[in-house]
């Protein structure tokens, strides 16, 4: 059968955690947090089921979900957001980000992406017709080179896709990249879109720089967020997407007709959640501490970290234990020692050496000791 | 801003149950119960979140689902499915609908559509450049005529989108239509998408003609179906899609990058849940009856049922009442009497008056019976 995405595999996250299962290792692959998350919002979401919320929601989102997450985005970000024409409720991020391509890409236009590169950008700008002009971020500090992105923007070029704190790095951006993409397209139709889903996963006193601070930004961007990654429920696939009136107004048309609306009984759970702000803002302490243990443990070992400012990963280098491919890397460390890790590899188009792969701290300790273990012999 | 669906407003769906809160009136318009669910599958979703199944899921779903599904395929349909190359599970129908249309459709490609269409065919069609080539079924039984599919075939034609049991109009396809369909796609590369959501709900000892009883036309179509039509839970938004291994593995290509993956505790909760078998098998005497009640409550009204062999709905034309244009018809009826049903017409790309409107009586009997209280005096 002819293929629209001929290149494309299975996605490197299920490789890998289907690896994890066949080979009974420790997965520190795919991004999931393996310990429980909170009673009270289960509970809440139980509550919700028995109370007879199991109808179709509006398809914008329940309203006073949308109302919670206005309040939620003017308290953090200062942002002026409108809950009844600038917000849809979207089956996670990943939905609300290829939801967003669809809605503004057409054949021939060009995206700026930025490798390493969150694996869904790419195919989502050529299901598309549109056409990825890809910028490897610096290395080893993963850090976008604007003079870079100046020579690459032209009339075709549509849209950037930005993603802060950074997967699978953990850079994050800061004030002055903010600062330099607005002189770049300030005069320009170039639109934004910002995988955002990592908003409070920030550590060592990081400020998130979300689009939505910047008013002139945000009037031409769409801004993605996730309820799974804040909430320790990845599998509730539940997320958001922020935009202009007008910009929102063409992405519900696609998203009437691609999903429609989202589970009824969870956003009426995560209004009330919402409100409890403890249970977000304490993320980034907590997530910390777990990549310093993470990173504590591995010196023990011969892997070298990266920095990792947010995120639920952090990049660690091999290069004192071998010179293999990342892929024949990760591979042998399934196999011999029991650990999954993802090759950063994955997340480029080109092959590339840089010898590093990477690791989600999202995990009890007993699973990163465990799994720190394995990796003390490797070599 | 340049829209790629300018002809798109606000779903019909979405108007009128926003109308309907708008002028408290009873909503026989979007399809979805009225009454309670499953306390047990309730209860089962609980459990799946209390034992902490809240992380992604597999991309093609949880396991012991797609079994079950399987199973289910092969008991009722006789059709052999594999669990693991030939099902997907998404959130929901209409989403597996797009990902179908997204997986196939090249700029160009034309798309055998009948009218009345669900309303979200032609628009999937459209975002992927294709072109709908639109057929009206036959008016009042709404059947297809098949000499007039065969004179619109030609080199281009990719897909032809099935329905049945029918939205909005509650036709249902026959073994002989099934057959004309093979004699004419037979010795072509056409493919076939079939909307089965309302596969249970079939009334009158009419049996359901799914493909999946069809090996010939199966190993060609992409099959989609829902849980939330079959368990009373239009809200939870999930479904699947059934397809030969190597279509599926295109159309996986499409979801992990659209969705990724579905809710996992729902989808622990459905894999015990569809062994049950009698939710499913009763659910179409179930469904009937209210039909019948619907039925026997409008012989007070001024409005004559047309024949309704499945689905959520029926039509009903208002001659007796009124020459007005269906919109104009459905607007009175929700602002002067406070009931909200569908114009057919909005399922139509060109305007139309056949002087029917479609009722949802999927609903308590107490609110069918305030609904027609209020139609008795229609005039
Ligand atoms: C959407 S699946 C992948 C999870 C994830 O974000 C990651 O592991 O990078
Ligand atoms: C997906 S929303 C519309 C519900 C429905 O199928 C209908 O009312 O026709």
């Amino acid at each position: 059968m002819y293929s629209k995405l001929p290149n494309v595999g299975t996605t490197i996250f299920t490789v890998m955690s289907s690896l994890a299962i066949e080979y009974k290792a420790i997965n520190l692959g795919q991004g999931f947090p393996d310990f429980g998350m909170s009673e009270e919002l289960i509970g809440l979401v139980n509550e919700a089921m028995k109370n007879g919320f199991n109808q179709y929601a509006h398809m914008n989102g329940y309203r006073p979900l949308l109302e919670a997450i206005a309040e939620k985005a003017e308290d953090l970000y200062g942002a002026k957001v409108n809950p009844d024409t600038e917000i849809t409720i979207t089956p996670g991020g990943t939905y609300a980000l290829y939801t967003a391509m669809t809605t503004v890409l057409h054949p021939g236009d060009e995206v700026i992406v930025f490798e390493p590169a969150y694996d869904s950008y790419i195919p989502g700008i050529e299901l598309n017709g549109a056409k990825p002009v890809i910028i490897p971020l610096t290395f080893p500090d993963y850090k976008i080179n604007w003079e870079e992105v100046r020579n690459h923007l032209n009339e075709k070029t549509r849209m950037i896709i930005l993603n802060s704190p950074h997967n699978p790095t953990g850079s994050v951006l800061s004030a002055d990249d903010l600062q330099q993409l607005r002189s770049l397209i300030s005069n320009t139709n170039i639109l934004v879109l910002s995988d955002e889903v990592y908003e409070h996963i920030i550590f060592d006193g990081h400020r998130h720089e979300s689009i939505l601070r910047y008013p002139d930004l945000l009037q031409r961007s769409f801004v993605c967020f996730s309820f799974g990654k804040n909430y320790h429920c990845t599998g509730w696939k539940l997320g958001y997407c922020i935009a202009p009136a007008e910009m929102m107004k063409e992405f519900r048309k696609v998203h009437q007709f691609n999903c429609f609306s989202c589970d009824t009984p969870k956003q009426v759970a995560l209004a009330t959640y919402l409100r409890n702000k403890d249970a977000y803002l304490q993320l980034g302490a907590f997530m910390q501490q777990k990549r310093d243990y993470l990173q504590q443990l591995m010196r023990q070992t011969k892997f070298e970290p990266l920095p990792s400012f947010g995120s639920f990963f952090q990049c660690y280098s091999y290069r004192n234990i071998s010179t293999e491919s990342e892929n024949d890397f990760v591979q042998r460390m399934v196999k011999e020692y029991g650990v999954v890790a993802i090759p950063v590899s994955a997340f480029y188009q080109k092959p590339v050496n840089n010898q590093v792969v990477r690791f989600c701290f999202v995990k009890k300790e007993e699973t990163l000791e465990a799994a720190v273990e394995r990796l003390i012999s490797f070599h």
